[in-house]
């Protein structure tokens, strides 16, 4: 929060990691000619090892690079080959830009965009030769009033159009080249006279461009927006299990370990920040064909059911890091009481979360949740039993060493006082609690995934979330 | 989380309105071409109506859409005009282009990627001019090879830098104009052989483009980025104001008004989703110029930490809200005991967050934030001290309740035991005062916003946001 720093007479290299961190690489006086080149390598230096990193991190990412040059080198053939220079060279431009534009990281955005755009073409490409068959029949002088009416009227509605969500979320492409053809195709079939060879023109156009990117896409090293949220998803689900483990430990770790936080936690904060990511990979995964284990008509927006009931976890989490970022005064009694039952429910409810994320990467039903929500909801009941024998506990506890008592109601006294002492620590045991409930959310949704996307049975029997004895049901309200 | 329904024999109509909700209407048999032709019928009206409060909503959107249309007429104008037709009429094309493309909602958006056209087509232009020189001295069979590979690795390093998150955020449209350019002169430069002249072409239509752009862009009813994440920024404080003080009010409430939940409370989800935007607008604002009251260098990505103070509130009263939707079975002694300390304590840190949002509407420093938060703090001392003396309440009404007391100790067992049942309530309390420490952060990251921005300070003087009476300091552990 603090403001930009000024060097003054000095050079400050922010460098950004993608994880939104930042690393300041120290100032130094710039003397002259060599100090700047030099400060210019250690800037490229800099760039390049951040290239490095996020290349080595994700090899698919230079592969789509090397992706896209060679889809663009296989289009400018057609400037190179003299026959087919003949036939769409002149428009061979088209094919060039359709291959810029469309060619996107996974196949779902490629087929998203060619989609819009051989349909927005076609659209408005038919259209446009409607209008400019009506206006040339109106006569010389009313012709380009018809036209730049019509392209005003079709851009400004069109151009609305995208504040629509539905249409924003799966034609904001497609609007963008509706308008672009239309108005060429308007505008131009006042000059050119040949409509419809043009209009045949462009269609080889982005057909050989579509096709070329499609080809490239789907056959080098394909890069599927469904299986990258598959996996966004049940990574995130691991890396929230790892995170609830983590937070429990340093929230009810004996002091002497405190200095040490655990490097778990933050897992929870992926979950916070990949909303838009999981939105635009659902969306594109749509467009995407069967393909691995997913077929057609995988249930792509269940995938977002499922985050969100992670979200909510990890909102409660938060919370419960507020409490372990603050310094927790219980008395190592009261701590010691809670920490058992609380660590015992926090693995649990991770057992949960990491059963789940491994179901949904194995596409497999899994047997062993029904058990392990049970085992939840008992670890939740002893730590509902466990708040409610801490005052037992402290009052036996402060029997036991503090023999000068000064009778019954003084104990009691103290006992309540230091109840309220350990408030934050009780918060975070109920906050516990609270998220092992909203773990059972995620499960609903899990098991409504596995419904729909029809997980494998073989293995396994997924029985039903609910409790299979009664008794086991946790009492809410009372935590 | 239900499978989608199929409604045989009929037609399902799912209308999402913006906010995410999904109104069903009802299906009902198609019987022939008049059903038919009414239920699209019926769907064009839903549209219509959903446009119809999109524009009603917010009718720059509508402007917007006629503005675009007429930028486009306008530049249309180069084909129907003979003599600006022989000039660029040829290349009207490109400008044509350039006001599709270019044209965004806000000034930010139209001069971000106005400058990233512009700046892309001269350097990619230039370097495939350089390029294609070294080509031309290589020889005639040297030369395609030359030009193939110098596309190929372009493109792919081009593409691949896109990966890095400093260069998305700010050019990535200028990646995609720099390899589409960059292939057009490279590739063309090998038929047309009029390099120069092309390129002097592009840079007129270009120039022609952004400029009608911008000129309506700014002239016409202009949307600032800036403007609109101030507004956002302000809008979504008062509305995490408001909700907190419902929250409050609800989890509070006396049982026999719990049916009616506030309307106010889901306004914190605001904050919680609004992350995408503002970055965005953050990241378009800096594009800006100095307008209205934002002077040159504004601090805009001050907001942005603003924004994650207020997010970091957001967290807590969702678990709050988690508080309330479960149904509280506290005694209504213990509420209305902390009843009044909570709504205080909600009431004064919506006070303090309602200031913030007036002061950063109006762009003037508060005189009354420090007294505001200094009463917040009171307000959290005194809900401790209320926690703190729970027990003595709660015993000392049982004492008059229950008159056939059984012995001091089983009364204090009694009291014990209804704290226990009064968890969620107090775990409510704690996360209300955890709430209000994080407004602290706000009020923090507003401050310095206060002084980035040199908000007026003729009206008010902004104090330090330190406590002036030290013993009004909460002891955040105590709680």
């Amino acid at each position: 929060m603090a403001p930009e720093k000024e060097v003054q007479g000095g050079v400050e290299w922010r460098v950004t990691v993608p994880e939104g961190a930042s690393a300041v690489v120290e100032p130094r006086p710039v003397n002259g000619w060599v100090d700047l080149v030099r400060a210019w390598l250690m800037a490229a230096a800099g760039f390049g090892r951040k290239a490095w990193l996020i290349g080595a991190d994700d090899p698919r990412k230079v592969v789509h690079g090397v992706k896209v040059g060679a889809a663009l080198s296989l289009v400018s053939l057609f400037y190179y080959t003299r026959p087919l220079y003949d036939g769409v060279g002149g428009w061979a431009m088209w094919a060039v830009m359709t291959v810029v534009v469309v060619f996107e990281f996974t196949v779902g955005g490629c087929l998203c965009k060619g989609f819009n755009r051989a349909m927005a073409t076609v659209t408005a490409g038919l259209l446009a030769v409607g209008v400019h068959w009506i206006a040339s029949r109106a006569g010389e002088t009313a012709e380009p009033v018809i036209l730049s009416a019509s392209v005003f009227v079709l851009a400004s509605a069109a151009t609305f159009s995208r504040f629509l969500p539905a249409i924003k979320a799966r034609f904001d492409y497609g609007i963008t080249i509706f308008i672009l053809t239309f108005t060429f195709v308007a505008v131009s079939g006042y000059r050119v006279d040949r409509l419809l060879h043009l209009a045949q023109q462009r269609a080889y156009t982005i057909v050989i461009g579509v096709g070329i990117c499609l080809l490239v896409c789907v056959f080098i090293c394909p890069v599927w927006a469904g299986q990258e949220l598959h996996l966004l998803v049940s990574g995130n689900m691991e890396k929230l299990a790892d995170s609830l483990e983590g937070l429990a430990e340093e929230c009810f770790m004996e002091d002497q370990g405190r200095q040490l936080p655990s490097a778990k936690s933050p897992g929870y904060k992926c979950v916070l920040n990949s909303k838009a990511s999981e939105d635009s990979q659902a969306n594109l995964a749509k467009w995407e064909p069967p393909h691995g284990r997913f077929r057609f008509r995988h249930p792509w927006s269940q995938y977002l059911k499922v985050t969100a009931a992670m979200r909510y976890c990890a909102y409660c989490m938060e919370a419960l890091n507020g409490c372990v970022a603050s310094e927790i005064k219980a008395s190592e009694k009261m701590k010691s009481h809670l920490r058992g039952v609380c660590v015992k429910l926090s693995s649990d409810s991770s057992k949960v979360l990491k059963e789940l994320a491994r179901s949904i990467r194995s596409m497999e039903e899994s047997r062993s949740i029904p058990c392990l929500v049970t085992e939840m909801k008992r670890g939740a009941q002893e730590l509902q039993a466990a708040l409610r024998s801490l005052p037992e506990q402290l009052m036996s506890a402060g029997g036991e060493e503090e023999t000068t008592a000064d009778g019954g109601g003084g104990e009691n006294q103290r006992v309540t006082v230091s109840l309220m002492e350990g408030m934050p620590i009780i918060t975070a045991a109920c906050l516990l609690a609270e998220v092992s409930e909203r773990v059972e959310g995620v499960v609903e949704a899990v098991g409504a995934l596995a419904a729909l996307a029809r997980f494998d049975r073989k293995k396994a029997a997924f029985a039903s979330v609910a409790p299979q004895d009664e008794s086991a049901t946790p009492q809410r309200q009372e935590v």
